[in-house]
């Protein structure tokens, strides 16, 4: 067979051209016990970055207290790029203690209905296409605990506008949205030094 | 049990402090078939980073045309923190062509030569204390491929002196690595986008 041709059944059918091909969008998933599922998320965002993409992160987590340091990192970035012009713009919201764009603050938060109205503001965002790379960080949670309806969420995505690509990270992700996925990899505990009763460490946990 | 008190057998028997504990330096692999062991290893460097750890990175690959975007942006950030102080210094070095502290360049590279090469200079480095983050990415290979020799590599790393954190990444890892890692997590493919004939993509793939 000759150099540089494919083998049969390598390219897909699907009417696209390469160019085509490599700007399709995509829909990651980090899911499974081990770390490194929004480590990984993190690092993709900074690839992004790098692109000059607009990144948004959504952190669906209880407690702002973990994940400081990719916080301040992209917080950094965000502003090299206000000021610099290098790499792209970077807006990062959490849901601990009530999203940014929300008057509901601290204890008055309903976990549930924080979570709904994150995933709302994401839908709506989608649409308008406001981001280019997008982190839900942990939302595999409130998909799990009925918070968010998957049907919906993978019915947005799958309709997505655009070149917009999207990583959803967290435990237990739902079989439904697994499917929709392109990119799916599942993180495995092999051992963790927290089993042998080791503390989180400052530069490695946050 | 009184508030605040650890369950019995989860604090080690090993006479540290919790601080001590916290201080504990870790050595990292990400093994296993699957996306995000360097794209998670660069997440874990975006981290310590933040913390102002100096960086080195040093890449056992091949082609120097892969995770150029995690290099442009930790190349930036190594820049920033010269300019400003923000974060940690940045080191990047690749075998790609020839390590950058070597004479020997583009074809004349012999692989195992530049792996061999590669890893002594980790090795001084580690025992000089020149960095406090190491990424060690796709060293696994040198490593299965007998360029490398692992007990060596085990014994340099487990007697690595003060507090310095090494991730290895790539496939295969031996096992006397994984034996020896304080975290272990394997990436597991569960689907994959390349799989359906789809092209790697910027911002998301380099």
């Amino acid at each position: 067979m000759p150099q540089g041709v494919p083998a049969p059944g390598t390219v897909p059918q699907d009417g696209l051209t390469t160019r085509q091909r490599r700007n399709l969008p995509v829909l990651a998933v980090h899911t499974g016990p081990g770390k490194g599922k929004s480590t990984a998320a993190f690092g993709m965002a900074l690839r992004a970055w790098n692109q000059g993409f607009d990144v948004g992160v959504f952190q669906f987590v209880k407690s702002a207290k973990w994940k400081v340091g990719e916080e301040a990192a992209f917080r950094t970035l965000g502003e090299l790029h206000e000021s610099t012009g290098v790499g792209g713009a970077v807006e990062w919201h959490k849901m601990g203690e009530g999203w940014s764009w929300t008057r509901k603050k601290g204890s008055d938060v309903d976990h549930a209905e924080a979570a709904a109205e994150g995933w709302q503001e994401i839908a709506r965002r989608i649409e308008q296409e406001s981001h280019r790379f997008y982190v839900l960080d942990e939302f595999t949670y409130p998909l799990k605990w009925g918070w968010v309806d998957v049907a919906e969420v993978v019915d947005v995505l799958t309709r997505r506008p655009g070149n917009q690509h999207v990583v959803i990270t967290g435990r237990d992700a739902p079989r439904e949205l697994i499917e929709a996925a392109d990119l799916v990899t599942e993180m495995a505990k092999v051992k963790h030094p927290m089993d042998a009763g080791r503390k989180g460490q400052r530069g490695i946990e946050w």
